[in-house]
């Protein structure tokens, strides 16, 4: 839009709105104007929220989520299995996987993958805290559920040497054909990987 | 979510952000993790900017767009052509054909269509301020930009009524096929007006 049509406060915010993913210029306008047009019900709220977040968030120092508390409320829940720890790569990983529901463990969060070309070596990701919580003792098994990308498994395979001395089973996350999916659609990778993986009927 | 993973903070961001349109429940967690992610960089700037907006956001007294100054940024523009005025039905379509970049005229935003069922008459639409404006007598066409839908268009012939005792040329949006559209894909509607007001090679 080359006029202005609207003060710079409302181009900012439309601005700003353009950054959050899901949203891109287009509808970071539509965005705009349904909060002005909901200022108490919901940019106001919104607001508030996002302010409030914004100075509470910190990095939970036992596993690496992100929440308003240190330990974070993963971390302290009670009624989590403390020896199951599932490593993942992002916070984003975290939930999805919370979101599944069918594990009740702990988590730890590495910040990442292992890419050297990117200046991302070790000492750059959340390893040594893993390797800490671990020879604790508590923890009997650490599912290792990164990306099925090269770099999730470089870093998969890291994990699992720097955890070779303790007395503790690494494991990691199945390959084979997601649910719902059609075999045609495939890459030859993840056929192999189900075929090899089969199972009893 | 059965379990809570957040604090209450984040998980109200979240609920928050599922309402704003274009994101769902899914995007919204998405978007707070990025937000979360990027703290300094958007999630404060963003917070302050939403505060800043629903203060200072009026709706211009004049043509009932939305602004964060009274007579808004449309208004007030002097590069303007002030004998024209398109009436539109919202905000949002003030904004698409400020986009469209066709027209230098100045804007009335009804803030809807009249519709009985929904107890929606000419006094809650912002109608009586149009044929003020108009009666002013600086205003030498008026066009209705409002959707082709039947409320639109009934709102359109009400328009057409209360400024017949006016001198203004009352004009309305051309019906044809839309730039790139395909004559396969369209109603029988849209193709009869086409054929209707076909114009010259």
């Amino acid at each position: 839009m080359s006029k202005r049509i609207a003060g710079p406060e409302i181009e900012r915010l439309i601005q700003l709105l353009a950054k959050v993913p899901g949203l891109g210029p287009r509808s970071a306008r539509r965005a705009a104007l349904h909060l002005i047009k909901k200022k108490e019900q919901l940019m106001e709220p919104l607001a508030s929220a996002m302010g409030e977040a914004a100075e509470k968030v910190r990095v939970c120092s036992t596993c690496g989520n992100v929440d308003t508390v240190d330990p974070c409320t993963v971390c302290t829940d009670p009624r989590r299995d403390p020896t199951t720890v599932i490593v993942v790569e992002e916070v984003a990983d975290l939930w999805a996987l919370e979101r599944a529901g069918a594990m009740n463990a702990l988590y730890h969060v590495l910040g990442g993958t292992l890419s050297p070309l990117d200046g991302i070596g070790p000492d750059q990701l959340n390893i040594k805290q893993l390797v800490q919580r671990v020879s604790e003792g508590a923890i009997k098994e650490v599912i290792i559920a990164v990306n099925a990308t090269v770099e999730g498994q470089t870093t998969a395979h890291y994990l699992t040497d720097q955890l070779g001395g303790f007395e503790v089973k690494v494991t990691r996350l199945a390959h084979g054909v997601p649910v719902g999916g059609e075999l045609d659609y495939l890459d030859e990778g993840t056929l192999a990987a189900a075929l090899r993986s089969r199972t009893a009927f």
